[in-house]
């Protein structure tokens, strides 16, 4: 394998790995293995297990969604909540995700590099968007972007990955009207 | 220690150790050190770990948490969401949750509890807190619960459990501003 295959071997093997036993059970052997590769191949380019996570999983996290401009504003929600959506029913994150949010709840590191991933992205979503909108005469000037993401992302995370339950076929356009309303209210 | 006195020290064991390690770490032999009993206490009990899990935490769940009728929407919002964040910045409640919902993504048993034990919940809460607005006139004939819950709840605990990210003083009140505009425009 050439170098840079490895290093994708790697990082596939970590996610598999993070998805089927997660973190805490997660061993560099078993890595090695699922990727066909040594463990020397790993601690060249890691000093140790949380240092490998940490960087693979926040450069995937990290990775910037293309943000959509569909030209209106219920349009755009509609959008991301369907890109939302689909991410969080993937097997892999829907197995990942929770784990690692639950490892951070007890190793800082963890918990600073997801925050870190998350807040960049969820600050530029919410100022496209909502720049976007008020460009457009959508919502009010002043309307509160970090406000948006969370009347955005909430309800779905809550649905799709707290509750689990199932989703009516209007759920998505219910959401969209919801979070529009709910968006001009809040605006100074 | 009297039969009900042992039950009480190995529930509060459970839920120290879940918060410390986690379901996937927790050993029969530590909650009995903590608890200060015999294994064979905790067997006369429970068949295994996670009979013994599933039922602590099932029982803590699903009592039933007093449904706030302050007077109008807005109190009863502001009184839920007070609860709910109090709830969730409990250093065990937010060691403990993320935790058992990572091994709900890997096992059916973990996840069915949960989610039974919630949707109970949310359905009473939903209901309840939607019918006192319509009854006093606040909220139209037809708004929907399900949303409802997934308004008030979702966008709190995406910000307290997920981001993580601080909460400015007038976001409660924002928020209930937007969770009443949002539930009027989703009444047919």
């Amino acid at each position: 394998m050439l170098r840079g295959d490895i290093t994708v071997a790697i990082r596939n093997a970590v996610m598999h790995e993070l998805a089927e036993v997660g973190y805490g059970r997660l061993s560099i052997e078993a890595v090695a293995r699922r990727a066909g590769v040594g463990k020397t191949a790993i601690y060249r380019r890691w000093g140790n297990k949380l240092e490998m996570v940490l960087e693979i999983v926040s450069d995937v996290a990290g990775r910037s969604v293309p943000l959509p401009d569909t030209g209106s504003f219920a349009g755009d929600l509609q959008l991301i909540m369907m890109i939302v959506h689909r991410a969080l029913q993937h097997r892999i994150a829907s197995q990942i995700i929770p784990d690692l949010m639950a490892e951070a709840a007890r190793n800082p590191q963890i918990a600073e590099t997801l925050q870190a991933a998350l807040h960049t992205h969820q600050q530029a979503v919410g100022e496209k968007l909502v720049g976007q909108a008020i460009a457009r005469g959508e919502l009010p000037e002043g309307t509160d972007p970090e406000v948006a993401v969370d009347m955005i992302l909430g309800p779905l995370y809550w649905r799709l990955a707290v509750s689990r339950s199932p989703m009516p076929d209007d759920y998505l356009e219910k959401l969209t009207t919801a979070v529009t309303a709910a968006l001009k209210s809040t605006a100074p």
